[in-house]
């Protein structure tokens, strides 16, 4: 299996490409610019080097071309980004990640969409696909880091339960992190609305933070 | 220092009147009606014989004569309830615990009220106050157990720095909880929308499940 990472380039999706490749996982690493791809690819593999790292450097199009898409493109872009991808990613898994969020006042707080998350934004864009949340809530940096898994949850959501449970089980093989299942797309608000909640818990206790849930089987 | 629970004879609030008792405070068990807070404090009694718990039962009206008062009405009854005690509760620590959410199509969902959230909703009645959210996550049925901890975070919010760490310290004090100040009330949203996901992991995960932050000091 292939993953593709579009938009592979900034933190969070160098964070989950060499997480992925980590595993074993051939992992496209997409970008608008083929040159930046190339980049990130070599500065991952420079980073890593007793790693074997399956990192291949494309354009976001030749991304799209893997079974498992991950859109890891900021939010105020990911639209554009998938949309212009839909006939290449229709009746694929695709995953979004992208928190919508600023600064206000002082304050990180969400700034929801008029589909309630971007999730819901991007599932419907692309309606011939698999859309599913996950990986909103780890930070990317910490995550970038090999050596040191991080110890946190991972939520889940999607209204197509067969790509939910792959995206859990591909959690699951990620070390430190454990897939929830938390069901459908409307979950998606919740998930992505606690990200800055997250950032304002970061920035009163100077900490990286990340969720567990408890009393899971 | 008396604290007082409105809606006290709902799950939530007898849950949280018993807890609060149990660590020696002194709660006024709120009600609209006297006889089904005599009722509620009643059967509080009978279950647990061997506690000394200061349950003092007493329409809404006395509830809110305490020193901080705990909302644990439903949420639909939230703001005709507070209004009305608008007088009584200026000054206080006012903590809303309530969830905002609907089963719509099988799923639980959240309904976001115009303010984004039912804690900056009762914030909104209430300038006088010192609004805090606070208890959102704990299931009210196991939460009633003083013989089996809960293992949770309790995510709290204010844009009153001090009545965010008076909420804080008392939740560290209450057993296997521990308070997490979260930031101002811009932080409600996802708190409160997180309650319906929780209720999706429980039905998915036959179970009932609470967070934990990972990462903090």
């Amino acid at each position: 299996m292939k993953i593709g990472v579009l938009g592979a380039t900034g933190p969070a999706g160098q964070a989950v490409a060499v997480q992925l490749a980590a595993i074993g996982e051939t992992v496209l690493v997409g970008s608008r610019a083929l040159e930046r791809a190339e980049h990130t690819v070599g500065e991952l593999l420079e980073r890593w080097p007793g790693r074997r790292l399956d990192l291949l450097p494309g354009d976001n199009e030749t991304a799209a071309e893997a079974d498992v898409v991950v859109v890891a493109t900021p939010w105020e872009g990911v639209l554009s980004t998938v949309s212009a991808l839909e006939e290449k990613l229709a009746a694929k898994t695709v995953v979004s990640m992208a928190n919508a969020l600023t600064r206000w006042g002082g304050e990180m707080v969400p700034l929801l969409p008029p589909t309630g998350s971007v999730t819901a934004a991007v599932a419907r864009v692309l309606p011939r696909s698999k859309v599913v949340g996950a990986f909103h809530h780890l930070p990317a940096g910490p995550w970038s880091d090999l050596d040191h898994p991080l110890d946190a949850d991972v939520l889940v959501c999607s209204d197509h339960r067969d790509a939910a449970r792959q995206v859990v089980d591909l959690v699951d093989r990620l070390p430190g992190l454990r897939g929830v299942d938390v069901g459908g797309l409307a979950s998606a608000l919740a998930i992505e609305a606690l990200t800055p909640a997250l950032l304002e818990v970061n920035r009163r206790y100077k900490t990286h933070a990340a969720i567990r849930l408890t009393g899971l089987p």
